[in-house]
């Protein structure tokens, strides 16, 4: 296998194509690249293993920091057959990827009747008016903690 | 233990609270009650696991499933110590409890260091203007494999 852009997007549609025939959960692909070379892939597991949050980047990100050794993907790039959904954007912030490659548009992905345009606007509005009601209360008590937490720690946040 | 929503906002206090001295991560925790009991149970296990999306909710919610059997969490209550963060908010979404409670806000995160403001900011601007890249090309490829999966699948998207 060669080592283009292209190569790499390609190896991700491929994987994406996977759930087109075996419905592990939904056609979407993610491989990891570092140093020119695949050092993580996946395809979404949903379905198969009962596990909502195995779409193809967390499941990638996953396996990705268990080769390097590192919660960090520092100096990796990241090939999406799809625009990361929300929760997957928000695991691409937290393991800091240098460079992040996608094909297909969350409006693509709302065509095919996933729900990642829905829940792009839930993020953007306020609690009150998600479908998921989000109830705040106890702020007191945990504050407690997280002021421990600044007095025993002086690592950045992770 | 009893099983008010105190009860069960303490108990993921309390898990948060580990971190605290034990730094297996970040000082949050994560219950999920169904039919008025703990069915899972998480704090933060980033730095312990090298795993960047080993946030408790998200690390709850797999074990939830587990129990259940389902990628799906309906008639589950999760309580967590803090706001989730936006890729715990994604897998709220594609988990679909009943309702979330929670105690910390992301200000109160974000004034112990971590990132779950900034993020929450990079959700809702251009990808253009994010702090890392996002680059889309190939998008007629993978679309293809869409308009398979459309004419293969009837499920709702997961």
């Amino acid at each position: 296998m060669a080592n283009t852009p292209s190569d790499f997007m390609n190896e991700a549609i491929r994987l994406a194509r996977i759930n087109v025939e075996q419905l592990h959960g939904g056609p979407f692909g993610c491989v990891i690249v570092k140093d020119g070379k695949i050092i993580a892939a996946a395809h979404n597991e949903v379905l198969a293993s009962n596990d909502p949050t195995a779409h193809a980047e967390i499941v990638a990100i996953r396996r990705a920091c268990q080769v390097i050794g590192s919660h960090q993907l520092t100096g990796c790039e990241i090939y999406a057959s799809c625009e990361p959904c929300p929760m997957c954007l928000g695991a691409v912030y937290w393991s800091r990827p240098d460079k992040v490659y996608f094909a297909a548009s969350r409006v693509d992905a709302a065509n095919a009747g996933f729900d990642d345009a829905l829940i792009y606007n839930e993020m953007c509005i306020h609690h009150a008016d998600r479908a998921i009601p989000f109830i705040q209360f106890m702020q007191d008590e945990v504050q407690k903690v997280f002021r421990e937490w600044s007095e025993n720690n002086h690592s950045p946040g992770y």
